[in-house]
């Protein structure tokens, strides 16, 4: 198993970092993967930081703060002197470089800037413009690019040269004269053909594609749905820019469910990028409290509508035991229609314009739930109820109540399952984040309608007043 | 954007197979890409199916069958007669071929299998002996191997000789005499060195690897972790068996994903495979009954609690106003901390080993969010209410209203964060799934909870029995 190899070498890395032993650091750090020394230095303190950063040096340093959660970068890169920072600066890849722009203080940003070479600099101020969360924002520019009246000899020795440069050679892309997308062609297929062969004979087109200002997680899906190594993105008059990689949609995909989990839970806020436990309390506080807060005051409501009809609790307190049951299904029910659809949205499946389909399904499964709810809790009033209550209520209309609370939970679960299925279309309907509709938020409204619904209900049954 | 071209060929194909035009069908299939057909496939009625199956025939099919939610797989393959049936077995990549044996029928697995030739039935039951949901179940086996000893140009022809097996060629894999994994060669670095170069010299240690029995969520964050394209999957002797791919790790952190987001809102059994709306309500009431049966029946307890206490409503009515929401507040922050802990988990930050340090942290969170809930509470009753309720219960004493509904809140939103934090841990230490803890029943428990803290708060603070 590699977790045994990697924690035998990290072991060793925190026990020479503890003694701070120079030497015995770098040795441990040379045998770790990157992606490793990344995660270890998240929890190393201050001091121990430093020694690390200084120890391996601005060239292995470059692959580790690239790993870093952003708000750790700025910090780590400032372990660094002048010289160092250009040399480690000028290794990043460049779409590392551009989210290390994207994410450190607007002093920094000016301070490292001056710092890189002037291809460096054009580079960065041009991919600048894109987004973050676009698929120009996450593509990279260094891609094997040869053109098609080329020799396999040929592009062999322009691939060749680029080698270093090239974040993946797995696919090559064909461009016209102008720079325009024109094909892509396989690096099997170059290294086994002919010398003499054209690249035109061994080309495929590159059906598949991206423009530059194209959401990341659309881009992500389309690499994943045609199960692409990388797409290549494009501008407006299909000149090619770079390429998006499957690490990339692998991370997008991943910040985008961590994103849509959270939301749905009522989380607010973008998603810390660092760990749980490396995020303060206060951060957590603040993600937290502003859904709380406005969700108890939508719960007034629904105390007010229990305020109400408290008469009716006195007139008949077996009331209040099925109350909870009444409401809560609701909330259960349309926060289970409500993920589906959330769910099937981002997996691409559906989209508000099937939304008389959706709701159609939704009333039926909705029914049928409310209906087996409501003829389980009627069987428990039934033939369970009055022997439990039997010494102090046993003059009370048991069958009646079991009508009522059977009728109230199948309407109220009817609702809460089509509201729930709706309201996230609508969302998406209005250019909103569908998963706004939060299981909490969509309960608290349903629970204001339970408490309605519950308490007619009874009352029209029950001959209440 | 791709988008555009394929939505052109598929209304062509639609087209097509409306008017059952099958040499138009032909042509606009050839257009398209099998992964579009495979979705277009999914909603076409049989009559229809059975035309773009037969018409696009059994070596174009094996693509499209492959791409197909798993329930549609028998159906789709008996559209052939068993002469093309074995040619479209035949063509199946291995691990697509076990997905196949996996998902049909006892009796088509038996038809099938006796279709398939030597070899194939021979990798087919050695790969069947895996569990589905592991990397041995999802991975690859045809692969470029090599041996050290070889030199670059024998290695190339070694793999071209395979060429087409090869899944992916982007990493090949060096294994010893014994078949033992032993290194690694990037496909360039075999392009572009020269002939007679031993590979001994351009490989690097395989250190990242996973046995085949591991569970494959681990492997996908393994692959995804190390920016790997491929992952060598091994058995406990070190011999490699296969690989995983990136988008075999794509498709299986999706699917996850969608699994926790459906256990945190108490959706139960599998994922479907089918889309959203290709699936029947049958399945989807299925899929929700149970829990919110088992829901259900728990938020009788809590109505049990409200019965016991309802003389504290009549004495007091304006406590209703207040119970829906310290009892909401429970559920919510509960469910926050819940989800924070469960995604925490799966992208691997935390395990139970942390438990105390994650208490800590949520101790003081919930105490800072229910203090804050309280205060806003507190100055709602004391600032707004009594304005509100002026004619009817002016005598009420609002001070003390105040302070018990903020303690109670307070109470209630500190106890349910820390449970909701602990309990998924708890589950993951029992070796459950830490999503069985879904929101709905967190909330259904710390409904019980919160209907006994506030009852018993406001009792002793307004001195009600």
């Amino acid at each position: 198993m590699p977790e045994e190899i990697d924690n035998h070498t990290l072991d060793e890395l925190m026990r020479a970092l503890d003694a701070s032993d120079a030497s015995a650091v770098l040795a441990a750090a040379e045998e770790a993967h990157y992606a490793d020394l990344a995660s270890i230095y998240e929890n190393l303190d201050d001091e121990k930081r430093d020694l690390l950063l200084k120890t391996i040096g601005p060239e292995m340093a470059t692959d580790v703060i690239a790993e870093l959660p952003y708000p750790l970068i700025e910090e780590a890169l400032n372990h660094f002197k002048p010289a160092q920072l250009r040399v480690l600066l000028g290794n990043l890849s460049d779409d590392d470089r551009v989210d290390v722009f994207q994410v450190v203080s607007e002093e920094a940003q000016v301070r490292f800037f001056s710092l890189l070479g002037p291809r460096d600099k054009e580079l960065t101020r041009s991919l600048l413009k894109y987004e973050e969360d676009t698929a120009g924002g996450r593509m990279t520019t260094s891609i094997g690019r040869i053109t098609a009246d080329m020799t396999v000899k040929q592009a062999i020795t322009v691939l060749r040269r680029d080698r270093d440069d090239a974040e993946t050679l797995a696919r090559i892309f064909v461009v016209d004269e102008q720079g325009r997308l024109a094909g892509k062609v396989r690096l099997r297929d170059l290294a086994f053909s002919t010398w003499d062969t054209p690249v035109h004979d061994i080309m495929e087109p590159a059906d598949e594609f991206v423009l530059a200002s194209a959401d990341q997680e659309e881009a992500a899906r389309t690499l994943s749905k045609y199960d692409l190594i990388v797409l290549p993105v494009v501008d407006e008059f299909h000149h090619l820019l770079g390429v998006l990689t499957y690490d990339d949609a692998l991370e997008i995909l991943q910040e985008e469910s961590t994103e849509d989990i959270e939301k749905l839970a009522a989380i607010g806020g973008e998603q810390s990028e660092v760990s749980y436990l490396n995020t303060s309390v206060g951060l957590h506080f603040r993600r937290r409290v502003s859904w709380l807060i406005g969700l108890a005051f939508v719960s007034i409501v629904t105390g007010y509508v229990m305020y109400r009809f408290s008469h009716l609790l006195e007139q008949a307190s077996v009331l209040s035991l099925f109350l909870p049951m009444v409401v809560a299904a609701g909330g259960n029910s349309g926060g289970q229609a409500a993920t589906m659809v959330i769910r099937a949205m981002a997996l691409g499946e559906i989209n508000p314009g099937n939304a008389l389909r959706i709701a159609w399904k939704e009333a039926r499964t909705g029914l049928f739930l409310g209906l087996s709810l409501g003829v389980a809790i009627a069987a428990f009033i039934t033939l369970i109820l009055p022997r439990l209550q039997a010494h102090t209520e046993a003059h009370f209309d048991f069958p009646h109540l079991a009508l009522a609370v059977a009728a109230a939970i199948t309407l109220q679960v009817l609702s809460a399952t089509v509201l729930g299925a709706l309201l996230p279309l609508g969302a998406r309907a209005i250019k909103l984040d569908p998963a706004v509709v939060s299981s909490p938020s969509l309960a608290s409204t349903v629970d204001i309608s339970g408490m309605l619904i519950y308490f007619v209900t009874a009352a029209a049954i029950l001959g209440l007043r």
